[in-house]
């Protein structure tokens, strides 16, 4: 088999790995893989990695020393022509032009609807790998990228404690997310944050002001709120005037992590889930599975379709949400 | 109910998460903790943690701010004393004393092994909770501290590749592991490493230098191996020696990181562990369980007798060990 | 002799490592040490630091395992009230009442403003260090804290990068510095960012533009730009605004980092930093000095009168904003 | 001017960042630069950096992305043929056969040694950079690579700690340094640590025994000591014995950081030096120097002819160790 693998949609920190392990685990196999820049848009230009001796193949020796980068080696984009007729047409064409008979593509939801609607086309076979820092795919525990995205959350609330500290003050840390709160809700546990504000559930002002005045009267010297990007109150600085506005005893600074949470060497989590998932795909595709993501589910390795893994909202675990007021008192 | 909490054997980064998880449920339960210092021998010499307010009682507030602090601020101890009936009967009478009704002791199995003990001599309850770098306990997939272990490792290697990629050699990092490869396994598998030497399987040291001239021959510039210190044919020096004798054509160089691997702020999957953990514990001990350990298993928390925990060897996934051969082609 | 230390303005890393040096210093030679809590606020409201015989006291052992520690244990605070006559006077009275004789804060401009103050109406003497993220004091190389905040803008950068080098972007950073570029100018340089933009020099936005153009055509796939937040032509977020006006060719995105570079672990330059300056700033008041800063200038301890660090603005050395762009191409 | 870039001996974190400086440099000035891989080694075997269109020319976009990384992408290596007239006299007709007219030497004593015998017989010039983690050149305050090198230390004392202060120990580290001790007494003074002992000056155990004697009667609970391997009564291992022989109070445990040490990503520190220096070490060559070293002294880039570089040892400051001792009270 001709295998191409690529990332696509926003990166995340263990993409990397999960190229390596897809290569390895097929160069193991006798397999050969084209990598392929920048997602779909390089499937459109014939945009191919080569290698040091000019090929454009990936051998075991191209993915040497990279389990630990950030980022992608083959570079990851959004490509509104893919969404095209045109452009599916052009990519199905290039694929059989160059002997591809099977895909790995690394990425999230945005990506799976691309790869389902490719397959409808394409008589080649898919199995894509959950990369996106939002853990919001069904189909898998977690997704990759995820732990990193967390550690960089908690190791932010962990500087900003010091200051926190020693200036009694509450900071709202803004983390991403746009309709999920895993990353919100698992930074502000790890973080030892007294709230987050995720979009599955209502966030209620005078609720947090009551809670922290409470906190205040048992000594509490100062506090530590979590926010998805997409809460339905606001992100953080919307948050801190409201916050202001009811009053809230505590003097109040809010702080946006941004891309940070992208970027970074993945975590051994994030390295060990992308080896795995990597290599596991590339398995699956040599037994003949197709349309489907692998992701990892207690511990085990399994297949999802495709169309599964996006078609409802992943619901963030109700006991953690209990367990982070638990420890907030 | 009044709950003593205690931390016993070698110390393990998320103790503090796990303490704070256990006084935060237990207040939030209405009932009282008292922190006893340096485990079991804090019992026999009645050495309670002391509040700011000067009382032998854990609050809330006695728990702030050290989700994120490796060690532990009860401190930990291994205690001769307490292996004898002596010792044993004398913590019986303190716990009497003092009016405690349960104990949360974490540790690894020396610790479990001297709370099954004691629940033959004392009528209290006992849900201990796992902490230990070693990851060598059945009941729960992974152990307290065990995460952040093996992110210590990953780094080191990280590093160690900078030097060994610019001076093609291979080199060996030794981590804890008497009995258990779990750590070396790891570490492995998330550092990219080429091999690892583990106490559960022979370390095939021909074998080993042949697969690494094969990977010279591919182009491959640096290697890295690593070694758990129980390892059947001897720890990083050991071995050292031994490949340079079979011929092995890197140059060779030996790394132990000691005990840097039991410090350092933990991970956010070992405070997030040791806070369900902790707080799964104390809730546990609510419902009336005694003489077990509170685990995690495919993501939900579990109880298992806590004689179960030690009497097997916990054995290292076979398909883990196959994803790291693939991997190093 | 009796000598109060006290941190006071914005917190910096690295005031743990200079309260640990000036009480080890001073116990060293026999004087005794009052940690005053909150700064000049807490000198009002007789807030002192306790030790854990209950005493009002700072020992060597007061200050074990926080060198490493971000924040301040002796916690830090503005205080609106000290810059009455009236707060004032209570401060000395204040002073008196408990014997103290010298004053080691450890602070900005406004702390030491209020030290050139207060000793007009205090007989006591006052040696002060630099304790800023900012370094905009003169009398010393660097600031305490300074060192940290770069390495956390630097870490960013690198961590942006992997994104950028994934996604082809441009993303500005937006780091501290209401009237002063240092911080900007280093993360830039240490960071490998292509430009900064600093309040001391203008922000030409068409040269910006054309720069990333030429480096575009050269095959620079990614550019980092690091702002100041009191750059003249506003912040990241502004600045973002008025690239894509100027129809910038890259996909710009914005981070703001705000007090996460308050905070961390101090790097070993800090500690380093603040140990020496702490030590010399109570070996300077045991030989009679007053009415100054300790500070390190070409790696020498020396003292500068209080007024005038804080009278002229500390310029931007304009070998570094040349090699900058010597670097850019 | 053609200039040869290359980095030899022991790899130093920032030896990438050095690479940088120097392409970009002499790229911005007009000039050429080839990469030479593995040091003198590739100056023998025509082993140069070919870049992504297949030219043994290193441009400004070959070291983009680089100033981050540890290691060198050129490579380093020992080499032993250099040392002899036949493989000097090989390097000097690779240099004339290649046109090359200029050389950047990034490394240590040994690279400066080879440098200072090749233009005996060569009529190109020759700047040097200090590439080195053990800081032990003479014409630099610092040398690249030397700021990383005690952050790993520190940060394993960071570590440590966490362990010393949860069990009451002695932890002995070794650092790397044979013949100085510079990276042994700033890791000690940066970490916090109770003694260093250094090549320097005699090691007194019964001395150090007494001393951690009077720390525990003071409550001191745990002691962390810094060992240079070359310290003349012996690594950490040794010393431990000889702890534990003059029956020292507290238990010990050795600890190796070995190789770790010359890895990770540099300190902003270590690429401002870097950068600075090989900024202006190409500037120097285009200026007409030869023969030297660029250093900075004071904050200042300045020239040392080579053999002044190594030809004494450089002295450790003698008030940081008399500061180290005062701050172990």
């Amino acid at each position: 088999m001709r295998i191409g693998v690529f990332c696509s949609g926003g990166d995340a920190p263990g993409m990397n790995a999960c190229v390596r392990a897809a290569v390895r685990c097929a160069t193991s196999m006798g397999h050969e893989v084209v990598g392929i820049n920048r997602g779909y848009q390089g499937l459109i230009d014939e945009n191919f990695y080569v290698n040091s001796a000019g090929e454009p193949r990936m051998t075991a020796r191209s993915v040497s020393n990279i389990v630990q980068r950030g980022g992608t080696i083959l570079r990851s984009a959004r490509c509104p022509a893919f969404l095209t007729e045109d452009g599916m047409l052009k990519a199905v064409r290039n694929l059989k032009k160059h002997g591809i008979d099977a895909l790995v593509p690394i990425g999230g939801n945005g990506t799976f609807r691309g790869a389902a609607e490719l397959i409808k086309r394409w008589e080649g076979r898919v199995v894509g790998c959950p990369g996106t820092i939002d853990n919001d795919l069904l189909g898998t525990d977690y997704t990759i990228g995820f732990s990193t995205a967390v550690a960089t959350g908690v190791e932010a609330i962990d500087k900003l404690r010091d200051t926190a500290e020693s200036h009694q003050r509450l900071f709202l840390l803004e983390v991403m997310g746009r309709h999920s709160g895993f990353l919100a809700l698992y930074t502000a546990l790890a973080g030892g944050a007294e709230f987050a504000c995720v979009p599955e559930t209502p966030t209620d002002i005078p609720g947090i002001v009551r809670h922290l005045e409470q906190l205040q009267k048992t000594g509490k010297k100062s506090i530590i709120g979590v926010v998805a990007e997409g809460d339905e109150e606001g992100g953080a600085t919307i948050l801190q005037k409201k916050l202001d506005d009811a009053k809230c005893t505590f003097s109040t600074r809010a702080t946006i992590l941004g891309h940070i949470q992208r970027g970074g060497s993945p975590t051994p989590d994030d390295r060990m889930l992308a080896t795995r998932l990597g290599d596991f795909a590339v398995k699956s595709l040599d037994l003949g599975a197709t349309g489907v993501m692998a992701g990892e589910i207690n511990s085990r390795c399994v297949l999802t379709p495709l169309a599964d893994t996006f078609a409802q909202h992943k619901p963030l675990p109700s006991e953690l949400i209990d367990l982070l007021d638990r420890m907030s008192n």
